[in-house]
């Protein structure tokens, strides 16, 4: 609460430049952020032991309060007159998934299309140190595969340890950052444009500041910076971090960044081969078009340069695919994880060769060593639960009035955490039309989606709250 | 071979009463049939040892081959010019699918028609005495569970054993058919389309004599008599034998029936309710329409009565899922089957409370003895190859033009040998338009399914042709 409210210096300063009206929401919101956070940091100073349960607990609530944060500015401001779309957009926001209840973004002020930006920003932020500081700690669903090698103190105390990991993975992202920023401006973009899209970049989230997102700053360059940068912030923040530290050689010797790697290529490459039959399609354009569209949905960002519905059926079904691979673990991409992909098709396999060979004894390595059976199980047991929110959730959006295509577009681009969906709220729609309990449904699924499952359900348990 | 030829006589008697010149096709194609299926047969004498391996492959050609026999009366006699479409209908109807290339059924002769439906009669003697019979034997997909308990001289010796089951099965079979056309016949019917629809109820294959399929007939009483049909069709029909010795008490032990029966009452019930709010739609017909909707889809039959697209998304949902299960082992049903998803979703809640209690350990109960866990890991290999074959066949029908959801939508419902899919391959369409190579690969795709995938794969693996 405390950083959101000091964040809001940004579209504060931001209103003072273009004398916008709503500098005065971004003021009252930041002190409130501000001195409520303050004072519950200075409430619970020196109480730094904190359990398992207390970090699925203040990650989940964490989550739920900034989003709520973040939402008041839209709101207060009558900007989005609506709290549920309210609401809706910030955890949109904070989450990275770039779904929009917006009809008219261009209608919008400079200083609320910066916040709107800037809160996916610092969602991303706070994803990567999640996903690398924070799950690992937690043991969810095998992310303790993926544990930066931060040097910390003590293993058994979480505190010190997280604070020093965040501290070096967010130097990382305020790096790159900046370095999007400049190479953005540099290919001809407002600074305004280059710091909104940078934001949604970086945090793989995909608001833009225009109604048809990337496609509307007619700028070849810059969308081909935003690859770069959209697969850059779709890897493993910590291979960055060596990458920094001059061991350049990690990213190929990491079996989920070769998988992240191939699996774009071999996509990209098969949907340029399939449009080359579009007579009124330029080869240049083609290959941008279908590397850009790749990467955007890979990544989860869900930016769009082209209307890949006339693409025809093939193109449109490899992108569906990959909405569910996503990115990679430990980056501000969403959906199922190129590692847990990796696994899944690996332990797929082996149970298929089993039927073969019934009593032979089959390992799954992942970089190198053997992958213990209750990771597998877990990350099983991770992938089970997606198809089966899946389900539920997709039954509530044809409950709500959804056609049955829009429902499960609609659910696949919340819990993935990408943003557009397909059918009615596909890239050339919005989730303006979908009724109130669906839009709440679709909020919760970008919190669950975005907490890896486990963190948030496990609240539901019953046992949980149980004494111990 | 044989027996196709001498079931040629049906159609050829049929041709005879209503003068059709189709006679001439019938009684070359039943010679053929006849004298190299019984040459086949004679030369085969003596040999009756057969290894599991020779079991896969004789199951898998002999489906191939009937097919092809089938197919030829359509070829030839002109009425399906094309041999792709002639074969695509025959596989249809020799797996129990009845999905149909056929644009205008009515123009067909009546001896056409009733072959149409007797091979989907001979598809379903044939599915049930392989699924209680053979694919135990096999090892099949967990099939293992579901053993006849016919009496057979030696566990070792498999060509009496099955024959044994195979004749009280056929027994069975044969007798709750003959039930069926007496019953249709008396509720009005002409015993042409009495007959003809009872061959592909009993098969749960669904095809009809009309264009409108069974909205056609506009007969309520017939209708209410395929439920009751349709139902009994679905169900493992190793429990009608057991109730036909008197021990109805059978059905309600088992639990992959209370299964079966508490989904269809679940479904039928809430699409029901849900349809109230049509004004145009009176209760009765809203009851009948939703009880006939639910098990012609649940079973895989694929009859229709409703333009279900106007009930509103939540029941095609719904109708939806219901496909992917399917009936009961044993029976002539396709989908997953109800005691595989049973089994699938005691595994999904045992892996899910491991996550809460990972040192805990569960069993998997089902008939009230506990499930040998290579059974479960042979039983989430299957659900796993379902959606692999799924992707892969999806991909494929994309390549050949087919939209995304039409795509999806004739694999599953050939996969799962259902009949109509969704999409340009409804209720109310067919897979006429279907391009030449898609309609190869779901007549794969009805194949494979139908002998619960296994059977088929299990050829392709170079280790099956090795020397052993």
């Amino acid at each position: 609460m405390f950083a959101t409210g000091v964040a809001m210096l940004f579209p504060l300063l931001c209103a003072v430049i273009y004398h916008e009206a709503e500098l005065r929401v971004f003021l009252l919101n930041g002190l409130l952020g501000v001195v409520v956070g303050g004072g519950l940091v200075l409430l619970g100073r020196g109480r730094h032991e904190l359990g398992t349960r207390d970090g699925f607990l203040i990650v989940t609530f964490g989550w739920i309060v900034v989003a709520l944060m973040g939402a008041l500015p839209f709101w207060l401001s009558g900007s989005i007159p609506s709290f549920s779309d309210a609401y809706f957009e910030s955890m949109s926001g904070f989450t990275t998934t770039g779904a929009s209840i917006l009809t008219d973004i261009e209608a919008q002020s400079h200083s609320m299309l910066l916040w709107r930006s800037l809160i996916q920003w610092l969602g991303g932020m706070g994803i990567v140190v999640l996903s690398l500081a924070i799950l690992p700690i937690l043991g969810i669903g095998g992310m303790q595969l993926f544990k930066a090698e931060a040097p910390g103190p003590t293993p058994d105390r979480l505190t010190p340890r997280i604070k020093e990991t965040a501290k070096l993975l967010w130097g990382v992202y305020v790096l790159i950052s900046a370095a999007e920023v400049l190479a953005l401006i540099l290919s001809g973009l407002s600074p305004f444009d280059a710091l909104c899209h940078t934001f949604t970049t970086m945090a793989t989230g995909g608001f833009s500041t225009r109604d048809a997102s990337v496609a509307a700053l007619h700028n070849p360059a810059a969308e081909i910076i935003m690859i770069v940068f959209m697969f850059i912030a779709g890897a493993n923040f910590s291979l960055h971090f060596a990458a920094l530290r001059g061991r350049l050689k990690d990213y190929f010797r990491d079996d989920e960044f070769r998988t992240y790697l191939v699996v774009i290529l071999v996509a990209a490459t098969t949907i340029f081969l399939s449009n080359l039959r579009l007579t009124d399609f330029s080869i240049g354009r083609n290959l941008r078009g279908s590397f850009f569209q790749v990467v955007s949905i890979m990544t989860t960002t869900g930016f769009c340069t082209d209307d890949y519905a006339r693409w025809g059926s093939m193109p449109q079904y490899l992108l569906l695919l990959l909405m569910f691979i996503g990115g990679c673990a430990g980056s501000t991409g969403g959906g199922m994880k190129n590692a847990r992909f990796l696994i899944f098709m690996r332990h797929a396999s082996n149970e298929l060769r089993k039927l073969l060979h019934p009593r032979a004894v089959y390992t799954i390595r992942f970089n190198k060593s053997a992958v213990p059976p209750d990771i597998v199980t877990n990350i099983m047991g991770f992938i089970l639960l997606m198809m089966i929110i899946t389900t539920l959730a997709t039954f509530c959006m044809t409950l709500v009035g959804l056609d049955l295509v829009s429902a499960f577009g609609s659910v696949a681009a919340t819990l993935n955490n990408i943003g557009p969906g397909v059918g009615s709220v596909g890239p050339t729609n919005n989730f303006a039309h979908v009724h109130v309990v669906g839009k709440w449904v679709l909020t919760f699924c970008m919190l669950v989606g975005r907490l890896e499952l486990y963190t948030v359900l496990v609240l539901f348990a019953p046992e949980f709250w149980r004494k111990h």
